[in-house]
């Protein structure tokens, strides 16, 4: 394969990358504040606000606690919740030092989805103390976004939190990615002529987000899907948490590592860091699809995958392509609280990611499968798309469906 | 006594009291929203804010936790704390409820301490369960204002709390009341030529606030204070809680009701909304002060109480003398939080005390022994004294004292 001669890849911008100095400066005193609906300035907006006027509100909420939703901000906050034990690509660093990372999601939810959110970090790793103390915080906030949980713990977390909240809960490393990964191929597919049923896909990562890409390209109608961990091709030999995941992907049962995986291969999807030796893109299927999305390090440089592939992806905002979860979370949630949902369900998964696709296609090319993430219309698009699904959905909860 | 000429009481003004309907409209949707510092609009704006930048940061602060106190928003953050209860005068009406006095006292916080805050309701009445949510949620917030929990269960939450966290904590229905109450005594006393070292002071109400205000009275040079209870005047044939009160109070070992109490005395402080009657106004000392501070239905109207008492003072905004927490917290925490003092120590609140009483002199009468809650010089001062003292104070445990 050689690089269609429209393409052009752009290379890191050094003179546009902000130095250390720049990002330490802005970070002083932090990324978030709280901020007032109405000031008060006078005795009468404190007699509105606080007491006397409050009780009125307060009486109203206990003689119907459905009422705190309409006159509390929880019903657009969402706590953004972490135990620090995988930080972007930092590992286990803990929760002071993951609070940076949870202040900007909290700026991503604000300025993308119009929604307010608290970062929560926790002083525990353990899965059960973690979902005792969001229970006992339920009233609080109206949804939980979870980040950076250290897998498999986070499968666990995900799954009780899921059980013991009557909100929208959502991994956002596994589902977020997840999302966006799915819109993206759609688009790779159109953008070339192809379709998902048809793609052998790798995954190489069977970490948070490498197994829910594997179960979302699934339920959108992908039939080979064959996931690697460190071990290798992830067969039915696997026991444990891996079991589940052999018995739906790996369809040809294959054996082997990343060289058994990639011969033949329609797309490579990277999500663990692991080096992509450069000699394995020629073995794959012709005009395949390299999607190398571990940061900031891709597992294979993106102008060297150019070479071989007729689209390539990244996680990195310098190169053509991002596959960034900012173009699903803040919709999603939005949707998701819009409609008072109690989950957050593969329905409405599937439908955030066909509404990232479908803003794609007004300007679909091989270096334009998904929108930017700077593209005002997605947000909004993904937000009514996830709230249309959750009405039709009964697994959502929604109390007021179509 | 009778009213002194140049004083007018001026009655509830009805035309500007907030309806209903006024109340509830500035309560939808809540009170509180996030806020970002700095915009993100461009690529780079998420290249400093987000990834990749946001690593540089998390970096340094997994290498120097300290630094989290200047590169995250948790160093001007008070968390809300509450359980609801003891709401208002509405008593136990649960967290949901409760939670928009808490966004009012955000608002408070943010209006006149500059200071960032997130009401944190609690599912739970579990003293040791909040205490362990609270520590696992430590690396979220610089500081706990305790509100609206119910007693005795208050005094033991505070002081296992003020074990437990790194951090200032403080339950203002206790100290907070505390401290306007002794700024407002002191500006009685400058208002009138009087000495608090010589008064003869009751307390009706053996609550949060009233054992608080107790408390600080004595430790601000007071000498004879009597508290009752529903059960009469609090003497030392009492046990449990109510005995470490006894030993401190009623230094002349009187028994009885308010009747008894009453009987010569100075001050009367009124936290417990037990109706005071008349004719027990005429048995006080001459010029008496007379303090009736439950909301929203003072122990006894103010312009009755004025036909007796040189200075009568209410927690109402619509009657002089308004006793509010507000000239007290917002800078006591602004002050605690800016030279980082892990306690909030006796120390401090004398002087917070002795700074709103600073601010009343330049402006001194019956009718103005406290400045009025909006008068923007009051948190400046608290916040500067309260930050001066803890650095003085090696219990407050300033990392940097003078």
């Amino acid at each position: 394969m050689t690089m269609s001669p429209e393409r052009t890849l752009s290379t890191p911008d050094i003179e546009l990358a902000p130095t250390r100095e720049e990002i330490f400066a802005s970070h002083e005193g932090g990324k978030l504040s709280t901020g007032l609906s109405a000031p008060l300035r006078h005795a009468r907006d404190l007699a509105i606000a606080y007491t006397p006027g409050v009780a009125e509100v307060s009486r109203a909420i206990a003689a119907e606690p459905a009422l705190a939703r309409r006159y509390t901000w929880t019903d657009r906050l969402v706590a953004v919740v972490s135990d620090g034990t995988a930080v972007l690509g930092l590992g286990n660093i803990g929760p002071r030092a993951s609070l940076p990372v949870m202040e900007g999601k909290s700026a991503l939810f604000k300025t993308f989805g119009e929604l307010d959110s608290i970062p929560l970090v926790l002083d525990t790793t353990d899965v059960d103390e973690i979902v005792e103390t969001l229970v006992r915080l339920r009233p609080s906030f109206g949804a939980v976004n979870l980040e950076d949980v250290s897998a498999p713990r986070c499968f666990e977390l995900e799954r009780k939190l899921v059980e013991a909240l009557d909100c929208p809960v959502m991994h956002d490393d596994q589902h977020g990615t997840a999302i966006v990964l799915l819109a993206a191929l759609k688009g790779a597919c159109a953008a070339t002529g192809r379709e998902l049923g048809s793609l052998r896909t790798v995954i190489s990562g069977a970490g948070a987000a490498g197994v829910a890409c594997a179960r979302i390209l699934l339920a959108a109608g992908a039939t080979d899907v064959v996931v690697l961990d460190s071990r290798g091709i992830i067969d039915t030999a696997r026991g444990g948490e891996k079991a589940a995941l052999a018995a739906e992907t790996n369809p040809r049962g294959i054996t082997g590592g990343i060289a058994e995986a990639m011969d033949g291969a329609d797309v490579f999807v990277g999500l663990s860091s692991a080096t992509l030796p450069q000699e394995l893109l020629t073995t794959m299927a012709p005009a395949p699809f390299v999607f190398a999305l571990s940061n900031p390090d891709p597992e294979i440089h993106p102008a060297v995958a150019a070479r071989y592939a007729a689209v390539v992806a990244t996680g990195r905002s310098d190169y053509p392509n991002q596959i960034n979860n900012v173009l699903a979370f803040p919709g999603v949630f939005r949707g998701a609280l819009d409609v008072g949902a109690r989950r957050i369900t593969e329905s409405m998964k599937l439908a955030a990611a066909e509404a990232i696709f479908r803003v794609a296609t007004d300007d679909l090319g091989v270096d334009r499968i998904v929108p930017s993430p700077f593209d005002p219309r997605v947000a909004v698009e993904v937000a009514q798309a996830v709230a249309e699904a959750a009405r039709r959905d009964p697994a959502a909860g929604v109390t007021q469906p179509v």
